[in-house]
């Protein structure tokens, strides 16, 4: 793991997402660039402290030479970060799953996956979001033609913890997301907006096409957006909104999406995961976890019976889940099937980076419609 | 009564919320241009015979001949059909109610308003939704200060029972509402979109100054948009987005808003239309009518204590009787009080007005950004 | 009307409902056995002050002299001055509608009865929770066998107004509702715990056979139950649970059942009354009004498009209106259909002082299981 | 582990549970009486075959003798086969964390804690959903005294899943529920009805002191209750309902609990359990993860920010990580703080043993109330 350590976030959620299945196993860190933290994060893991090192270099260095060395680098760091250490691992024959965005810029990305195709080796994006069963499901009542022609989808994800200047208090979280410098481009458009351009991509298996986007900075001071209105058009002609916000003061983590085809519509809310609500004008049903007929995708992601709620973590776990065994079937020289190979990739990346620098650059327009970058 | 015979909709809408409260009596009316039927409906609804008009011009002018003639017009007939009979009573005496958006064009309302205040009489508009008793919180919670300054605005009214060309069926409801030369130019934007604006503007205090707008019509053959989504510029600042649809296949009435401001948010949805949710980083309540401290004008607008649902007809009810009341001191020479004067007037109207020409004209635009019409 | 005098609820409420539909017209009242008030009142109402009469027996004397007098007397009093006016009432040839529970003791409904009965005039009891057409559409379930065998009914009425002792800071409602001498033998029990039963019987279509009943007074000092856990048997071997509280603090009118049967089951809550959940282990899906396929009753007693929430007094007006259309068939020598005739009864008024007395006396026994009383 | 093989699903959960916050590793397991069975289950889950035991007693006496040998012993068995690995492992000095309810019978669960006490080891029991962040909530509330008095509980498990009879399918999970030789005295009331009564009891920290129960069987051929409808009597003279049913069709697993204090009420639902909705006469808020200020004990039991839901596994590591961190500390010489002591023990094993026993007797009794059992 690249990164990670004490105060870290997503660090944490990515070693419990791992270790949920028992598929993956945490067996060396680069925790932090500062050696001591570095070792003293490893120690909390209980991981011995000379497979505690104090950088991605000397991390992926060592470990090449041990004959027990690790098989995948997981790379939890700022988005400024993803991209030398998913190099290196990568060149150095390591799988990578990393965080997203992807990189710091579009040109990292189409980089990223030059060397992803030399290599050959395997390469997961943690759009942990598409890991829910009921998204899955989502996803199927689209492709199987239950919803018809797709004509309308609104995405979103509200928050509200930067209503406030809270990057000046010292909170490490807000701190870097809010620093071009570290976050790249995009503030809540790279952050949450990716995670509703990824869930609509994938549910809906439509590519946006243009946009148009009035993207705010609300908070004084603040050096990046943290709230962005944005109008869509789809490759099928479909039309659609995205809103994402981090100064939606009392929104925790309101992704949501509704999909409306000529059929039918679905509504899918990140808060109450476990519920698919697929309706049209004649009705209403629900689909949840383990109850009824589901598709098989959504049945090969549940992991409990009907009524125990499964929650972010669970999604999360699915992609890893997922993840490590392709990685341990490309090792052995068998063919991941098609449930194996759900999860995020680099295509999916170099969509979100896309996505962050058109709609910044839409935002800077006067024009109405500003093209997906290339 | 102008329209509102056999067949229509809210035509018996506006009797029932006129009669819940009795304080305002169906005693004549023009129900139909066709005179058989006007005579029909009114008999259905027990009138005489003598006071069931073939044309409203008739009506006014044998009302106003009768000592016990009417005195107030509701006029509940398509677009188009707003303005003359509107006109027509005001120059002769009558206050008016009437259905939105307020005429056919712009200029008819504005007209409109020339006439009113030469005229000196009442007129009242029915944007019903702003008389829930849980809209009248929130409005007061913004203007209280109790969500700090505001940001954004998030309003919404999806509708489904457009999605096929039932026009074509030989459904009133829908062939009028899709026809341009009884509607107006505005589709979803005129029948449903101005009364998302309406809400937006009545709940926030702040007026839109530019929009732009996506506008789609997706059933094919359709004359009138079906769907827009649309950004929006409010004058202290904020940032909104404004989406309505008639193809939203299964969404009822989903009228919904969220307005955001620096220190919390309120959150309602015109189908739990008793619930408040006011929200902020530190947690989150919610408003009920009957229920703990409310302001003075939710609480002026409940008829039954807590837990006794009331609905859209006692919305519609508080627009009629506050209406009727404002009539009556007018009549009796009283002054209206605040409470008696909160109903949509003529300036809403034009506001709705504009909305549907700007919205439409973006539509349109390869300009970003166009400023609210005047 | 009898009772419903300024200050009173259910008048206002009676009124409203009678009010909505147009058919049924205020004329006259007692609203008060102080004159003075009763005369106030009527003014209040715009009635003429001749007919706002001091005293029931002086409205039924006087209106039934009257050529253009009363077709129906409607009893809005306390439970304790429900049997003399109807009795009354009916004897001059008047038929009623009463609020309920239908009289004050058992043996008082039991002569009622036999009055009604004797002068074949009509008479209506406003449980006017089986009045929204989401019960009908539960009832319908049921009887058409959509849910197989009912093995369990759980029915529940919290509310959480008399957690203190606030019948003696002069609040009229909670006065007479905790005075045995007023209100009869039941507090909770009669005033909501007769809705629950009435509910429950309604739409199952079974009797409740015996009861074990747990009755408390949580309130120092009230002189009647603020609360009651009774477990019941149905007539088909069906099990339950009722439970109704005055003293849930927060609670508002929580009027929910939930009815199991072999096949599947459906919940309804009054709080949220325009959804019904229909679900099995399978799957669950909505009927909401005006959506889809419902069954005709339900249709028969809806007013509004989808989307246009209709509440309490919506239903408690489908009371009024079957009532006044069963009156006025039956004055004209018609015959009323079974919508006309869906609305409660005498019979439903026994059932529920049977309840009462029932429930009561099993609070006080020792032994497990009390038979319904005849 | 004892237990938890192929085809169980339990085990599964207590791996995973066990999994999540890396403080706790499976290393050696008797997964099963079938020792082919038990040593491919240890092979699924990478464990080497010398530590995959055909029996607890084998598992016992090997690992006793390793000096990396566990530390733990986890019981994952249907109930009749608690009290022996218990017993053993105990006895053999090991610690013992073992599935509800604790054992066959109350008299083995008395001499289990007989044994606990004699060794000094620590024994946990995982009533799982006291695990909830929100349940520490809402514990809080009650111990602060924000709502005031107790006065009413309220207390439901509803599940659909034996509304049939599946037992004669095939279906492990069935079988052995239903199946009087393995589970006990109680079916519904042993397998689920003691989870409602922990938390009951847990939240308010008050004891059933007699209950009169009303205990089914409705799935014909059916050996043990599926059904029971309880009223409680609480210490502090509050009264309660508990009901819980397997065939509630549709159900899934309705874990809810609302309880009524003289000042204000809580509900929580397990199904949507990261809300704790408290309220009162004037109103109603909620608490969330992560959001607001919140108890420490509640804090103490998240693992992530506001939005990120977190569900069944979530709770359960919770109680497993608590009682790892006793087991460790315990080890290590130190004082586990009242966190660490956090998990269900033996006493709130001896509760459940008492509550099924005096349930299924009362269900038996015409007495209107049974003595909770000593």
């Amino acid at each position: 793991m690249v990164g990670g350590g004490r105060g870290a976030f997503i660090g944490a959620v990515h070693r419990m997402a791992a270790a949920l299945d028992g598929e993956i196993e945490l067996v060396a860190g680069a925790f932090s660039q500062d050696p001591d933290k570095a070792r003293a994060s490893g120690a909390d893991l209980m991981l011995p402290p000379e497979r505690c090192y104090g950088s991605f270099q000397e991390m992926i260095e060592q470990e090449k030479k041990r004959a027990d060395g690790i098989d995948i680098v997981s790379i939890v760091t700022p988005n400024y970060m993803h991209f030398p250490p998913a190099k290196m691992a990568l060149e150095n024959g390591f799988h990578v799953i990393c965080d997203k965005p992807a990189t710091f810029s579009l040109d990292e990305a189409v980089e990223l996956k030059r060397i992803i195709e030399k290599t050959g080796l395997c390469f997961g994006l943690t759009h942990n979001y598409t890991g829910y069963p009921m998204v899955k499901q989502a996803r199927f009542l689209v492709q199987s033609g239950a919803l018809g022609k797709i004509r309308k989808i609104v995405v979103e994800y509200p928050q509200g913890w930067l209503s406030e200047n809270v990057e000046l208090t010292g909170y490490k979280q807000a701190e870097w997301r809010t620093d071009p410098k570290r976050s790249g481009m995009g503030g809540a458009v790279g952050d949450i907006g990716t995670h509703a351009e990824n869930l609509a991509e994938y549910i809906t298996g439509l590519k946006i096409t243009e946009v148009c986007a009035d993207v705010s900075t609300f908070v004084d001071g603040r050096l990046l957006d943290d709230d962005a209105n944005v109008l869509l058009h789809f490759e099928n002609g479909a039309k659609g909104l995205l809103h994402c916000s981090q100064i939606a003061n009392g929104e925790e983590n309101g992704l949501n999406i509704r999909v409306h085809g000529q059929k039918g519509s679905v509504r899918w809310q990140q808060l109450e995961p476990n519920t698919l609500h697929h309706y049209d004008n004649d009705g209403a049903r629900t689909y949840r976890p383990s109850v009824g007929n589901l598709c098989d995708s959504a049945k090969a992601h549940i992991r409990l019976p009907a009524g125990h709620p499964e929650g972010y973590l669970e999604a999360f776990a699915n992609i890893y889940r997922n993840f490590s065994r392709t990685v341990r079937k490309t090792i052995n020289g068998e063919t991941p099937n098609a449930f194996d190979l759900d999860f995020p990739t680099i295509d999916d990346g170099i969509r979100g980076m896309q996505f962050i620098e058109t709609v910044i650059e839409s935002g800077r327009s006067n024009a109405k419609w500003v093209k997906f970058k290339n």
